[in-house]
């Protein structure tokens, strides 16, 4: 399987406010690269975090791009997944839409009737890990669904774990022009910190858009 | 006054571990061209949390640079500043020695007799803001002392209130291969969060450097 993470930061390395709102952070042609990858994808995931404070609807949104993914005897919309452990996600969220399909990685501790009613909008739930998601578990059993490629797109705490447990291929980071501030403000790797050695990486590439820049990092695998 | 901010950053926007342990994130490349920048600058700062963590010595090591400040009648090295409301740097740390002058920058809650340890040592003290060092008019009584290009350093917690009384006007940070993760560790811009507007800034310029990248921003003034 292989795994892309991708995140917008502000240039103090900030993925949102202090208080969690989404502010804009990129600009169109930062839109238009996120919306690449998403096309080339099986999967596009975020955590139950996110989808609290912005309520995403990782889709796709270039019709072509669709067109594309259909030509080539692809869904239309890669399969979006929501890290949950215990089904936190409001069942009107967008990620429950119809729009594409939404597989659910949740863990022991999530309630039966919760696993229902998810299953009742249509959704997949992979129960993986006790108290917690087991990543590489519910990742493994994606791939056995056919899942070759994943965009993660945040937040920081899903990365925290995506990054510790060695799961991440590549990175690539939009730094905007602003400074978002705060020490409580969520970045690319938060959690409690990672044990020792610190996870490496190689910068592949960078390219200057809208109004900030592009850094592509590969993940040195140890 | 102008002021530079300076910092190296993980690839996650981390400036040290959430313990505050300094990890070696850039590499020769990027200690010269830091070096040349406090050489050129009549200050170079850092808060009393940076001077606890890291002991900083904060002066310029290329003789080559010591002897052009000489020849052009400067002090063979920039005068050190801490910010430090209470004095609660060490009278051993590095910065109190010998090897330049050195200015506290203090609030009315300094003990009086720390305030005399600081000046036995041969630091100048300057008091300004009752709890806290009310940063722009300590950043004034040091331009009258003749100091007209200010670098500061970090940490992060200082930063944050340097950018917040809008007193920075460029930022270079270089951003390092490698992830240090963690939700408690320091970033560019800590604080409590910024009042909006946001603090914007335009990217001026960007170099790699050792296996990093910097980042050259000026803050936008409004
Ligand atoms: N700028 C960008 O590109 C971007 C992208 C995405 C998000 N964001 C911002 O990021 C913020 C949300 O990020 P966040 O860090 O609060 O939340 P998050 O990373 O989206 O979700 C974290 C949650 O995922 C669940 N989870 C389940 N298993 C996990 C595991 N093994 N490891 C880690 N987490 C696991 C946990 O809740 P349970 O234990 O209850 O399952 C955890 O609290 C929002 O402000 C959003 O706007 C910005
Ligand atoms: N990678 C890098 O480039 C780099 C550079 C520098 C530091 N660092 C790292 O940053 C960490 C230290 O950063 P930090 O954020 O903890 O400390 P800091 O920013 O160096 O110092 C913060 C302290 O400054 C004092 N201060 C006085 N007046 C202030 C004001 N108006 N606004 C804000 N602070 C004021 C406060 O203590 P009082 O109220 O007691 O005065 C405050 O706690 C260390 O881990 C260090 O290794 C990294």
């Amino acid at each position: 399987m292989e795994v892309i993470v991708n995140v917008a930061m502000s240039a103090d390395g900030k993925l949102a406010t202090p208080e969690r709102e989404q502010i804009r952070i990129s600009g169109p042609e930062d839109f238009d690269r996120v919306d690449a990858i998403r096309a080339e994808v099986d999967a596009v995931a975020v955590g139950v975090g996110t989808v609290l404070a912005d309520d995403p609807s990782l889709t796709v949104d270039d019709p072509d791009r669709i067109d594309e993914r259909r030509a080539c005897g692809e869904s239309a919309q890669p399969t979006r997944v929501v890290v949950d452990s215990r089904l936190r996600t409001p069942t009107d969220a967008q990620v429950l839409d119809d729009a594409a399909d939404t597989v659910v990685f949740a863990s022991a501790a999530a309630p039966a009737d919760r696993i229902a009613a998810f299953e009742q909008r249509g959704a997949t739930v992979i129960v993986r890990g006790d108290s917690r998601v087991d990543l590489p578990a519910a990742v493994d059993a994606l791939g056995d669904r056919g899942v070759d490629a994943m965009l993660i797109e945040g937040g920081g705490e899903l990365l925290a774990s995506v990054f510790a447990t060695g799961l991440a291929d590549r990175v690539s980071t939009f730094v905007g022009p602003l400074l978002l501030g705060g020490r409580e403000a969520p970045t690319l790797a938060d959690g409690p910190g990672f044990d020792r050695p610190f996870p490496e990486l190689a910068l592949d590439g960078i390219d200057r858009l809208d109004d900030g820049v592009v850094l592509y990092w590969s993940v040195l695998k140890t």
